[in-house]
């Protein structure tokens, strides 16, 4: 069975979060991932976006129980009906997880996959969480361009 | 989007069953449906292995929160984490849902399919119900054959 | 931690269903359970009536997101917005599930608890299920009254 | 039907969040709120504790399938079998969140009552969200005890 990399990001983006997320996509479909993510806009739809001119399969995991929402470019759109609660579905299905951006979705979806505990977890730019000390939560890797995120899953040698 | 057709039965099933399951996915993926199912083994894993043999997409809807249940060809497995809250998703995901054969886990998914009510629902053999003074309940068709089944669901003309 | 028991049925009823669940609802609540029910209308809206009538707890299991949809006389309204997910919650919260009446939506509660296999199953009227070959499945206690559909939960000597 | 206050936060947490949660719950419960939580130890079944001695009624929505896990304490104890999906309906069910301490599971409940946007959302103590360029970010009121967090949901005057 393929690898499965999440690609999760705000709906609404920066014209970078988007350039980021496109060339995120591209290069997991490139190394033959299947790409997860939330089937919506912004960074969700840019992701989808790479995967396919890379020739790739891309699921998106939609918070709606119909498909009208989902953006084009999806080789499977699942309309789950479950809300937010979808979220952790997207990060149940990957191997690892790549943030790109900010958003307090985004972030759920950050939390929920350091909480499951079993897969890389990359950032690029984005939100930063800091302990009640002020001291920067250990575990996320950040990186700062696309081919460093995709590097930093450890999923290719 | 291609469309997408679930087919749903029992994890445990009869040679008959598992030969409809599989002609049925079969059917579907040579159509260009992308065949949705439960992602375990009997019905679900037939309908996922005829659709692959037609070089077809399967996804595999999973109830546990990993992938090591999820049968082999599928080309996306999600594991939602949700348990039989899963079935649900199968039901939403699809433009027509095919049951083939019967058990208390597909009989839930076809009520719920019948319960969402905008698309077409089909049995190839299974259980029956009948109201409080013992008529069949109308609503769901009935097909003997797979390629009856698949015809039935209206999607081709 | 008390008995928890659902009570599941159609959100339009008829009458002679309506008064059932109000029945069922009040010897629970009688008898110290926990009544969990849909919070909805119909038998969900009775069952939860019955039981405050007596003093009991009542929590609602809604499919929205939010509780605008709430029937009165619920003590607790939990909105999953989970949509008919939700029905697998309401059969793992209890410790046994009686059906009154039948609609598509309830008749997957019934197959969603038969499939948990864990807890009695009772019914009070409604649908009936055959298999293949016209014989009716067992495992489904079924009761003409009220009173007995709560002694045939088993959960009261 | 009663106002309904969420406290979430970890499972396993400090002497200090654990009094913390029980007199947040001890307040809530005094002011005829009923407290939902998480239904596992730590800040959740402290909550739970501190509404039980003020009478109050306490709900735990669990990861689970079953009520193995649950906290004593508990009013009614829901297991969802949904695993961290829970945390969705957790934040749905409140009119107001408060959050005390902090974990990866708890940043999540966070993340997913300010994406939800319609309730206040509270924190004592517990990790600080800073932007990309490393401004704290706004919408999270901040309270130091127990009773600035339960008068700054403002659900009562």
């Amino acid at each position: 069975m393929p690898v499965q990399v999440a690609v999760c990001g705000p709906g609404e983006c920066t014209e970078r979060d988007f350039g980021h997320a496109h060339e995120t996509g591209r290069l997991l479909a490139a190394r033959g991932a299947v790409v997860i993510c939330g089937g919506h806009g912004g960074v969700m739809a840019a992701a989808a976006a790479g995967a396919r001119a890379a020739g790739g399969i891309t699921v998106g995991v939609l918070p709606e129980a119909d498909r009208a929402a989902a953006a084009p470019g999806l080789t499977v759109a699942l309309p789950t009906g479950l809300g937010q609660a979808r979220n952790t579905l997207i990060v149940n299905a990957a191997d690892a997880v790549i943030v790109v951006g900010g958003s307090w979705g985004t972030l759920s979806e950050l939390a929920l996959a350091m909480r499951r505990g079993t897969v890389p977890v990359v950032q690029l730019g984005g939100w930063r969480i800091h302990d009640q000390d002020g001291h920067p939560l250990g575990g996320v890797v950040h990186a700062d361009r696309p081919e460093d995120a995709v590097r930093a899953t450890g999923l290719w040698p």
